[in-house]
């Protein structure tokens, strides 16, 4: 994911550790290549061939991705898909300048965005506690929830994108609140992320930054 | 994922439609068995066999999502793993009535937590723009950031644990300020969720409750 910093940009994406044959990689069930093509050998692109993204294509991320768990099966996360050269315009000024160029050039930029009224939907999606919907009259608490269950998808959706070959390129380098008013000034969505959607173009790819070790991350009681 | 409500079990996961031959999974690189594992046939289990979850899986399991992309590559996700009985006993007491005999009973339990002073690695993470700690002095700004970013790795994580052939039971359902009193007395981190990891046991699973369609959740400007 990219902020406002530059870096040098690399020709061939790094490949992660193999989890192959002598690594972690066979304790999972998920095959190698998928591994690959969702994790291990993904990157984060930041240029894109000419290449078209789909209506279709788009759909079958979606289709695969909306099963993914949310709280309440709340589904809060709406997905703006800017593809007129005139809509794109209007992203553009809210955009920090590192990340303005290729999200001008992407095929395809989605504005991320949370339902805060995602609760109007519940007794159709979590039918079997008609009372659901009356938990959530607080509006802060809310978006809280619309925030945190839109974020999870957005993660779903990160690996949806590598599902169908495409490259991801997610950006936080932006100014949400300016994106919410341009694009929905209605009030009740909240604005989490871009993404920039398409096949890798040339020097798409910085080189592959440091993960944690699993020591760094997991404590065990 | 489950809140506090209860539902009828179901004893065989029901299918989702099928990305196959004419389905949109069509459309996707990644190969129907693995559409299937990560997404379509994946399902929030609520019973679990005794099956150890060992932590060479749990290990296996990060060594793939820590490639997952974060803003300035921060990873501020930090997992706590409950094993020992006495360790599960001092989580119980925060989780709610309806969470609290599957969370007993689980072969292992996560806590999943943002590290809000994840900015002291960033110079290691992000070793290019050696300014981006200095970019986080901020603490509310940290801890929004640190919850979005651990959100999203989180979202990961759920498709990490299907990846090994294992389920996930996510759960909102507890009271996060209880836990970090309990398990992060330092204050410096958030809690998101708590995740039961296992294989399913009997009446794993409710009914498939409904997805929003694409129309529903995709608008193209």
């Amino acid at each position: 994911m990219t902020g406002t910093a530059t870096r040098p940009a690399a020709d061939q994406p790094q490949a992660a550790p193999t989890g192959g044959p002598t690594g972690a990689g066979d304790l999972l069930a998920l095959d190698p290549a998928a591994q690959d093509l969702l994790f291990r050998a993904a990157r984060t692109a930041n240029t894109f061939t000419d290449e078209p993204v789909t209506d279709a294509q788009v759909r079958a991320i979606h289709d695969l991705v909306r099963y993914g768990p949310t709280a309440l099966n709340a589904q809060p996360l709406r997905i703006l898909l800017l593809r007129s050269p005139a809509a794109r315009a209007r992203l553009l000024p809210h955009v920090s300048r590192g990340n303005r160029a290729k999200t001008a050039a992407a095929p395809l930029v989605a504005v991320l965005a949370a339902d805060v009224d995602f609760h109007e939907r519940l007794p159709e999606l979590f039918p079997h506690q008609p009372r659901a919907r009356d938990w959530l009259g607080d509006r802060a608490e809310r978006v809280a929830q619309a925030r945190f269950n839109a974020t999870l998808q957005i993660g779903y959706l990160v690996v949806g994108v590598r599902a169908a070959g495409l490259a991801a390129g997610p950006m936080a380098g932006f100014d949400p609140v300016g994106v919410r008013q341009e694009f929905f000034p209605d009030g009740r969505h909240e604005v989490l992320l871009l993404m920039n959607i398409g096949r890798p173009g040339p020097h798409a790819w910085h080189d592959r930054l440091p993960r944690l070790d699993a020591a760094e991350v997991i404590t065990t009681l």
